[in-house]
């Protein structure tokens, strides 16, 4: 008997590993059409190319690559002006790190549901994690909730659209875990704010990704200029 | 004395006169700063020049003009897409029309939320109108509610936006009553889906435009190719 088809999810897919991991968990219940957006970070390029190898991987054709310009029009963050340099890992306690893009993930969820509301998705995944990442206050789960209530109210009524995350609440380890345990090719994804060819080893993203892979104790096949500290 | 100073609000300004509206009412409590939109939609460049045109009558210089290129990418509109007619009023009842662009005024508001956050703004106008309107679901007040839950969770937590929709629950007629009350230029805005020159006075923006001024009594200054029936 053939398999049930299966509802669409759009995913959003930066290249990183955390999205990485969401298309490998989608791919078990949903067809995924993948999302990119590019918006004038400063590894956009390298983004887009990780993007396109993880989706060349799985075999998914359905791709839709958005650039926009107006995040980096408005500015206010090191990772889309050139003029506020990406700093080091360990800022104050509590404190909402210069990389933060203001709202950025609610521009990109937007993106994700127009096109869902298109294309007849159910789901939009977005590999967001709360625990264990820089503070941005868009990868808080009450965002994440408050955001579900405003697709509910401002879209088409006909059919629901899940926002889902399904890393929300894991650390970096769990998620190398994870994906390691699933076969997703962590080694095609790129993490590092600052560098397009060797991971900068200094950034707080490839920190983060460093030390997800040593408590894992998975290799990581990336290139590090340096080794994280 | 000297006045003492006011706090920032971005006001979301189409160049229509539902948001000439919002501006003449922001200018009381607040400073404004414009954040004007373009999406690829029909008549942008005449909703351009309209936004301007206001924007000088305010004597308001702190302007911000985006152009996104991916909702008309997205599609599934016949704003921003040219193979879909624009139709005239008079749809089922309850019917969402196909002008409406998915989940737009989500994508409007996440820009003018960015901008505030950048700014130090503490209030976003958007002259959004629930009753005597479309029927688009991204105008219901429960979007709003849901909207705020958003920022009030997804962005910096020292200092609250206010997201400020002064017309949703006003009928056009009632819109265009306070206007002319409190002088806003309405003559210098436009309202129509389809003509850039004269009002086309067949689509369903000229037509509600149109009835808003008939029932409030007052002249609309604009060019329309038809009466709007």
């Amino acid at each position: 008997m053939p398999e049930p088809k299966k509802s669409t999810a759009v995913v959003l897919a930066s290249g990183g590993m955390d999205s990485c991991v969401s298309i490998a968990l989608a791919c078990r219940s949903h067809d995924p059409a993948l999302l990119h957006v590019m918006y004038g970070q400063r590894t956009e390029h390298r983004e887009l190319m990780a993007f396109h190898a993880v989706a060349d991987y799985y075999g998914i054709d359905r791709r839709l690559v958005i650039e926009m310009s107006h995040l980096s029009q408005i500015g206010g963050s090191a990772l889309t002006d050139a003029n506020i340099d990406v700093p080091k890992p360990g800022g104050a306690e509590g404190e909402i790190p210069v990389t933060y893009v203001p709202f950025r993930n609610a521009h990109l969820l937007c993106c994700a549901v127009s096109w869902a509301e298109v294309i007849g998705a159910v789901a939009v995944y977005i590999g967001a994690v709360e625990e264990d990442s820089s503070g941005y206050p868009d990868c808080r789960e009450s965002f994440y909730q408050a955001f579900q209530s405003t697709v509910d109210t401002g879209t088409k009524t006909d059919r629901q659209i899940e926002i889902v995350r399904p890393l929300i609440d894991k650390t970096k380890s769990e998620i190398v875990q994870i994906g390691d345990g699933i076969g997703a090719p962590l080694g095609l994804t790129w993490s590092c704010y600052r560098s397009e060819t060797e991971a900068c080893g200094e950034c707080d993203s490839c920190f983060l990704r460093w030390r997800g892979f040593l408590k894992a104790g998975v290799v990581d096949l990336i290139p590090y200029a340096k080794t994280p500290i």
